[in-house]
């Protein structure tokens, strides 16, 4: 089987196309600058990459223009677009009513909609993507994989606000999650790669990225997250600020006469990493900059990020009655062999005893504890479209 | 040695008279509605409590009125005012400048008008009092001791905020934390009680009340607490809401058009265990409701509260890379049995087991951990007003 897995931004499209016998990748690109004369897609398939400029001014033209790479014969992987069995599209918010991913129909649609006020960039453009697919391949099943699904089982002392309860009843106010998706696959992989039920497992995965949250899977089900009613919450990330005594928030907003919109915009956009090391918004030169002992404020920024990290773990296991795995993953999470270690030796405490040599690698499957450590350390690469994949061949099957 | 400890709210005053060789109280009270024709005095000396109708239309009338209550033949506690020794004040917002006690000179004030705008309510009332005591008492030795000064120890990565560094430098935004004096006193306390050098200790304190905050004192320093730039920061708490993802805020805002004003106030009034649970702001209350198993919100307030507790805790055994006290103070703490078993049943996987025949009192100095709890638990009621008094006659000594 052969699943096309969509992730429809507002101006942009990345697409894999998965061989389900083999977990392979035949197909990946990326088409950006939708809606513009400059629009082009850059595609990889058979070992080449290609840069293709071509106007596509909608979602629809952006997506029959993919699929004419597909059986482009120059870089051909399938020979008809028959042999695409399915369609998983990556979409964000699905509110309080889709808890697990869903067979695309009418109703998913009008889920999308109703929860644009939650996602105001992303659902339009799952829509779009839907959309498009219905025009370009009609009858193809469609599979819906939501970013806050997966989070859909936290208990309600999770998930409500301390707040009055009616913005909670009239706006859907409280908490949802993001990176289900990613929290979810490396949970199962872990569990795979132990060759245990994951029912048994307490685990508390980091996802950590230019976006970062934590999450607490109980017998393979989320029950707590740190992302909150956006993604805005929990973590301090790169130009994120995270959770914060909301009186900060207002009173900025008095100094500096600034409304909503702007205080959203300066905490999502300026806040975070960026905002304490006073650098670009980049991980990598962050912690980098932060090894030079005169950068004060890069050393602050990372240790933030690191001990509010290693807070969560210590959190989760409050919230788990303990913990037995933690996994990192994420971009931040596979590759930065040092903020690793640094979370790790802050839950020493716990029984955290990390392997620094196994430790000293980047982007591998593995554990990087010691044989001695109560709480085993795993690094699990994230695969979200193979998930959505997954999600998708379960589904239509 | 006698001292006079007063606490001025805007149309209010705390006081208790302290004789420094007993620790006794010797006279206590409140002023209400001050500067209202309706003004009484409620005050409790030689085993009497009267209440006094009183008009005192400022801070001056009416601690002159009080004071010639401490000489008032029918229930005097000493001859002449001569017998004061000195005064403490009890002042929140010291901002960057005072992290300890101080005596009271013209710059303590010049720092008190500074950061008015971080304690609107507060720091105009604290400068009140202090002038008022100027003109009846002229001469007396005033100290003043400041909620935030224990936190000034704090590191820079636990007090700055991941926003703008501007906001920090243009007008002070930073976590300052509150309670201070209190958390200050119940690791002392404990100190002493343990016959320990503080300098060997790692302590969490979780004062609760009406409002709650969590401290991480190691070494006797603060190096991390729950409450942030103002007292709406950290836990849920009776009506603040506590930290939030700050998108919470803005959504509302957006919704409601609120202004800032607004949204501060449905924050620290309208919030927290009240708006979960939709009843009367009294914590009591609340928990009693929570017994009644069809009250689901009660119940969800509730977990809220003590599971965002135990997480503190396991966030400052990271802080501190371990535990070795647990201390439980505040109204709450030192009366609600039940709130300090659930806190401290969350917290079995760090070692804490809780003496549930120990813990079954309200409101005594004791152990109420097992011998074989790794993390040794107390209730140390708090005394704020003798640590006040400890403070000043250390200082003018």
């Amino acid at each position: 089987m052969k699943i096309l897995v969509l992730n429809c931004g507002s101006s942009s499209l990345k697409y894999q196309l998965i061989d389900m016998n083999t977990n392979e990748v035949m197909a990946s690109g990326k088409y950006e600058r939708i809606g513009e004369k400059e629009a082009f897609i850059t595609h990889k398939a058979c070992g080449k990459k290609v840069t293709i400029e071509h106007t596509a001014m909608d979602h629809t033209e952006a997506i029959d223009f993919t699929l004419k790479q597909l059986v482009n014969p120059e870089y051909k992987v399938i020979d008809s677009l028959d042999e695409v069995n399915a369609i998983g599209h990556r979409l964000v918010h699905g509110g309080e009513k889709i808890s697990k991913s869903v067979i695309i129909d009418d109703n998913v649609v009008e889920v999308l909609k109703e929860c644009t006020d939650l996602a105001p960039l992303h659902n339009p453009a799952g829509i779009m993507g839907i959309e498009a697919c219905k025009k370009v391949m009609p009858g193809k099943p469609m599979v819906g994989v939501f970013d806050t699904a997966f989070h859909q089982t936290m208990p309600k002392e999770k998930y409500l606000y301390p707040i009055p309860y009616e913005y909670y009843e009239k706006y859907g106010i409280r908490k949802y999650g993001f990176h289900g998706t990613s929290h979810m696959y490396v949970s199962e992989r872990l569990a795979e790669i132990l060759n245990k039920d994951i029912k048994d497992l307490k685990i508390v995965t980091c996802h950590l990225g230019q976006g970062s949250s934590v999450c607490a899977i109980k017998g393979g089900e989320s029950i707590d997250t740190s992302m909150g009613l956006t993604p805005l919450g929990g973590l301090p990330m790169v130009t994120r600020s995270g959770d914060l005594d909301p009186s900060v928030v207002t009173f900025i907003m008095k100094k500096e006469n600034m409304n909503p919109e702007e205080a959203d915009s300066m905490l999502n956009k300026k806040s975070g990493l960026t905002a304490v090391s006073g650098m670009v918004p980049d991980f990598r030169e962050i912690e980098l900059a932060s090894y030079d002992e005169n950068n004060e404020r890069a050393q602050i920024a990372i240790k933030q990020f690191t001990y509010t990290i290693a807070s969560y773990v210590a959190k989760y296991a409050v919230a788990m009655g303990g913990v037995d795995y933690i996994v990192f993953t994420g971009g931040v999470g596979e590759n930065q062999i040092n903020i690793r270690k640094s979370i790790c030796e802050q839950l020493e405490f716990m029984g955290v005893n990390i392997d620094l040599e196994a430790n000293n690698m980047r982007g591998e499957e593995k554990m990087i504890s010691k044989a001695d450590s109560t709480i085993k350390v795993y690094v699990v690469p994230t695969n979200e479209e193979l998930m959505i994949a997954k999600e998708t061949e379960r589904l239509i099957k």
